[in-house]
């Protein structure tokens, strides 16, 4: 079901690695293309090679390379709101036809004007609604095919570009080579793990089991047309901040040797993962890019990324900057 | 931190393989040695000649041959009382000394008198009392240390044999044998799913990461020794009956295209999993052996097999008869 997209993204960011680098030759030596040579690729390629490197304290078992990524902004872009947050809009103008009573209701009066200043002014109990209106009262299967339908048409407003090609070019690279090197990646996100399941096998190579992520509630029903799962308008849990270490505990079990950022919001889970023994590394990508992608840090709203970058200095955590480290930033449109 | 237990346990393994079968040639072509040939052999063997065949409608992509495995009474025994019941009155004797009121108050005065019946009289409330009082208020870390060193020092009271000697050798050969033909094999268990993840791995060749389970609510928090994560005394999720679809769409994200049970906790698993399209398989394991393990159904307290044995025959699972299907029940000790 997921598969229309697995094999055209594969081949895309295939030839994305062809097309980047110049020489031939430097491809097959290089794993890491789209980086520039600098601090931050060194940092990465020596760790790898320390954790692969038996016989020595820093060696890690394969069975214990556990790297975790967040999505919004250290994968995939974030502005200007979570995509997430978009294809909710999207949703309220969709199902406003069967909702007459949002016209004049708060906050869905004002997405349907297209004023989101106003709709979001009520903070989190108002997005929390709009979650709720918009990701609720379907099964599982209802969800995914909305969410495919979605990524499959939408386009992001200043790109012009499918979301699932707003993802990181340099990054991509990253996961293929740390799953090279016997690592296990998983996504932990902010973000909700069904509305990433879908197509993060096909786009990041990273299967939906190796997803984790915000969720609400479901519920088990037998039907006439056979057994449910029914999408309830009720938080199950929130995998950000201090709940990341706890998202990644309830569905790895493992601590991660290596954790990648971009923002507050994954603090903790640096913090977790790069307090354990032996070989560890945490990297945070620093949005410096106004030109090619957008720059913004400790007064940003979406993805702010402050404490995180105080606390890198000191634990030694690697941060990209994506201006300089990243030779692009998206792989070429597919469509 | 769990590989003394692997090395080991698989050798064992490998060498309960090589002794239970007379002919070595046999051996070689036979992944299922400790079945004798049956239907219930022939079902399996037949589901994943179709699951794995190219080119036709049954034919499952690797990427979605998920089986998921009950774990009490499927993947080891369950009697007299679940090991993990055994386990939480054993660690109440352990920290009796810290709770003289413990000698006074119910349920844990029935448990240190030895009295089960009486202190399990108050039904699940009193259950509850005991798994919070002994599997809530320490690390992870912490948690992970008192499951390893039980399992490997407590032993059954019928047996005498570590609880981790009371696997099913036939059923350790069919996991093997899934994943030898491209499944990714999940347990799915009403038990802890902290208590399984030291020695599954081990055990199994089942990583943490891969199993589903009943959990207790963590706290992440940051103390002068670095990062932990504290198990609360509060039930997060029950894995059992329809919580295990649930569970499995939580940890999964995928609908299995096996699924693998023994007691009505797993009838909405089975129920689940076999609904979906393409070559489906669901199997419980009836207890049938009195004298080589234990034999119940329809009136048992604990793994009770009632309705789910009543769908099976309707559904079209796989029902084993663990007393004529299995040649050996257990592997060889090893200590």
């Amino acid at each position: 079901m997921r598969s229309r997209f697995k094999l055209f993204h594969h081949a895309v960011a295939y030839i994305a690695v062809l097309l980047v680098s110049g020489l031939a030759a430097a491809q097959a030596a290089d794993p890491l293309p789209s980086w520039n040579d600098g601090k931050a690729k060194q940092s990465i390629v020596e760790f790898v090679k320390k954790a692969t490197t038996p016989g020595t304290p820093d060696f890690v078992p394969e069975a214990e390379r556990i790297a975790t990524f967040d999505n919004d902004g250290c994968l995939w872009s974030e502005q200007p709101m979570y995509f997430q947050a978009i294809f909710a809009f999207d949703r309220v103008k969709e199902l406003a036809p069967q909702h007459p009573e949002w016209k004049t209701q708060e906050p869905f009066a004002s997405v349907l004007r297209g004023d989101l200043k106003t709709a979001l002014a009520g903070g989190d109990k108002s997005l929390l609604e709009i979650v709720m209106a918009t990701h609720a009262g379907m099964t599982t299967t209802e969800f995914e095919a909305i969410v495919e339908k979605w990524l499959s048409t939408a386009r992001h407003p200043k790109t012009g570009r499918l979301y699932t090609e707003m993802v990181y070019q340099p990054m991509l690279e990253l996961l293929a080579y740390l799953r090279a090197n016997g690592f296990k990646t998983f996504i932990v996100s902010g973000g909700g793990i069904e509305f990433m399941r879908p197509w993060t096998e096909a786009v990041y190579g990273v299967p939906p089991d190796q997803v984790v992520g915000s969720s609400i509630k479901t519920q088990f029903k037998m039907t006439a047309d056979g057994p449910v799962l029914v999408r309830l308008p009720e938080i199950n849990f929130i995998n950000d901040k201090e709940g990341k270490p706890v998202g990644i505990n309830a569905h790895i079990g493992m601590r991660p040797v290596a954790a990648f950022g971009n923002s507050d919001g994954d603090l903790q889970m640096l913090q977790w993962a790069t307090a354990g023994k032996g070989a560890r590394f945490g990297l945070l990508v620093h949005h410096t890019d106004a030109e090619r992608e957008w720059a913004y840090d400790k007064q940003s709203s979406v993805g702010r990324l402050d404490k995180a970058l105080d606390e890198a200095a000191s634990r030694g955590w690697t941060v990209v900057d994506m201006k300089s480290d990243w030779k692009v930033i998206y792989p070429p449109k597919t469509k």
